[in-house]
């Protein structure tokens, strides 16, 4: 019998689909309203998924899109992750709640504090997704003209969560005596300045909020470079990969999983979730008319923008017409991904942007419950995931369908659970409380 | 008949008594807890209060405290603002949601974003306590060693508040058309940037949130400077005043509010609430005996804190005895406030040091439901105040004290809501919708 899996659910926007606000099912507004949301994280917790989760971007990224692309994308208006998901801890119960929060536009304190916070509201429910901001766009928003350089970003993001760390061990667990009858709070011996000092960051601390339900918010990271790939093996306890197929997925398990030694931990600390857009049918035909249906509700317009970035203006020829071979060589090299793919797949304009338009990115699988639980099976039999990050190419009724289709064959399969193992996320993820690097030491405390 | 009034509710930390935490039915870690807040702003809500707040500083202000003081006061765990009031507008429907956030040490596209989003997740109850950072403690957790000077964070305020005020205005309130016909998610001539280039920020914008059910949300200050004034009279709806006495008071509210027409603001435009904390029973001996109860709470230790910042360590005087002559000049001058208050009404150390432990800094009123409510109606008809921001010694018990012995004289007299006005704290305030700055103009818009 396969190992458990666990099961996240990415929710941003109104699904991972760019035509996902025209399904006749979809409230284009949902990304604003509270209520869209409530009954999404509810849903999922009721089915005992482990965690909903927003990615995120600080700002509008209208870089390369052409006139007429952004006032057809729903990927402009929503509402901010933190308290979005704040909202949601107190009308649920059990699911984790993961926010994104960017290391390149923010202060450690204000991360740490906010993770904290959300951590104690849950009752020990809150993960925060580790990213760089890497578009112009948004460093237009903070003070910038373009974005950080790569290697600034990645070894601001390293000293960032180190510091993030730090900071939630400020108290000790049982720090807070709170003697009425002595009049002493807590006990000062357990309160720990940090006193960082570093190339990126001064931070005194204390944190101004106790020690948090689960020890520390889960980490996550996104890592797939190789800087990536460190900050995830030294601290992330979930990954969110992008593998577009199996032996790709492989290997990037096995990679990320070796490097965790590196840094004392054991292969079992850290869970590697892919992400995947699935389209479910009761038949292989029921499934791809889905995914049809969807594609169609994507205006060539947007459809066009989404090659801009790298093939240039496209609209002069026929979407439904071969892909067209650049005649600048600039653009033939920043291309190549794209006309490889449109070549050996035979691909039109149109059938060339849908590749992105329907997932941007996540890996998509189309067909019956039989043939979606067969595919993260073999993941996981592989050696290639340890559960999926869930991304419906529409909201709700995307994840509906995993839900009442899919969910049944992966608990027949005791592939899933069927209850919660405890109150916390980490415990559902089955992760330890980490200890505090002030366990058994008396240096660093409040006199 | 005297005016209806406002009426605000800060529930930080336990109350604003530093004995608060001791008190026989309060939970010592209920600044930790959902549920306590729960508790507190469903109360406030079921008696039609305006709204809840929440004070803050970035940190824990460690600074000028003697040995032994720290661990015995509450002011020290807590949880973030932003994040505990966007779960309580999960589960509340009309009270106002307001949170302080310093324009110190944040970026005003973070504040803009996560304001707007807390008032599409209230149905447009978010407000924004505006404030500066100004102790070291905080500076130290910014990559700072020292607080910035007085001129530099005004001048980033009033510049941070204009920022945020005009990312606001990013989205007219008609920009979504949500046409799944045609495939236009939304107007390009309702969607603006706002290219600031200024003195301390540079921010392009749009916001991705659309514009809020309150237009913006509530803009809230306690500007008692010249500066401060400036930035409430340009752009504060709230004011929350600290006037000790009621001709002080009204000295403020007629400066303030003579201020507004700089602006092309009418004086209704704004409103002034003094904080007040209250010790209310049934006879005045009841009320009093609250208050000695709660005195005798506060341990020396700590009580003598309050009072190091400006006179140094007292420790080796009898708290009992009188307040003693400072040799040091220096010392003489920096506690002049003090020494005259301890000398005019002739105070033990005790006595001094409570006044401060009391309520930090509010006004304190000790009496009836009658007194208490006498008291508010003459500050009303003198022009000293539009409502009152009630600071309750200590959570829930001094809520639940004014609500259910002197709300009733309130309404008796016609001086409070018995019902909300509508669904938004700007409705429940009385104050009209803000046009945005792109009304009736066609500049700035999206191409």
């Amino acid at each position: 019998m396969t190992r458990q899996i666990k099961l996240g659910l990415s929710m941003r926007y109104l699904g991972y689909h760019a035509g996902a606000w025209r399904h006749p099912e979809v409230d284009p507004e949902g990304a604003s309203k509270l209520s869209h949301f409530v009954r999404i994280a509810r849903t999922a917790e009721a089915a005992k998924l482990d965690m909903v989760f927003l990615a995120d971007g600080i700002g509008i990224r209208t870089k390369d899109e052409p006139p007429g692309a952004l006032c057809r994308s729903a990927q402009t208006a929503e509402m901010e992750p933190l308290t979005l998901l704040s909202a949601l801890s107190a009308v649920t119960s059990h699911i984790g709640l993961v926010a994104t929060a960017s290391t390149t536009y923010n202060e450690p304190f204000h991360i740490a504090r906010k993770w904290a916070s959300l951590d104690h509201l849950s009752g020990g429910r809150a993960g925060w997704n580790i990213v760089t901001s890497w578009s112009d766009a948004e460093a237009r928003n903070f003070n910038r003209d373009e974005h950080l350089d790569y290697a600034t970003r990645y070894e601001r993001a390293a000293e960032f969560v180190e510091v993030v760390k730090g900071l939630w061990d400020s108290w000790d667990e049982d720090a807070l005596v709170n003697d009425k009858q002595t009049g002493i709070f807590f006990d000062p011996a357990k309160l720990h300045a940090l006193n960082h000092v570093g190339k990126h960051f001064k931070v005194k601390g204390p944190l101004s909020v106790k020690r948090t339900p689960q020890g520390r918010p889960i980490l996550v990271q996104a890592g797939a470079s190789d800087q990536g790939i460190d900050i995830a093996a030294e601290s992330a306890d979930v990954v969110y990969s992008v593998s577009q197929d199996m032996e790709q997925g492989r290997a990037y398990y096995a990679k990320l999983k070796g490097r965790l030694a590196r840094h004392g931990r054991s292969p079992d600390e850290l869970l590697i979730m892919p992400g995947i857009t699935h389209f479910i049918g009761a038949t292989r035909q029921e499934a791809q008319d889905k995914y049809e249906k969807l594609n169609a509700l994507v205006d060539p317009i947007l459809g066009l923008s989404y090659l801009y970035g790298q093939m240039g203006d496209l609209s002069g020829y026929d979407v439904d017409g071969p892909v067209p071979e650049p005649n600048n060589p600039q653009v033939r090299s920043i291309a190549k991904g794209l006309l490889e793919l449109a070549h050996r797949e035979n691909l039109t304009i149109r059938q060339l942007y849908t590749t992105i338009a329907a997932g941007f990115g996540t890996r998509l699988v189309i067909g019956t419950p039989q043939d979606v639980v067969d595919d993260m099976e073999a993941w996981v039999e592989a050696g290639a995931a340890d559960g999926f990050n869930l991304c419906p190419p529409y909201l709700p009724g995307g994840m509906d369908d995993f839900i009442q289709l899919a969910l049944p064959e992966l608990r027949r399969r005791g592939m899933f659970r069927t209850e919660y193992e405890g109150k916390t996320l980490r415990e559902s993820l089955g992760l330890r409380k980490p200890r505090s690097r002030y366990e058994g030491k008396n240096s660093g405390a409040i006199k």
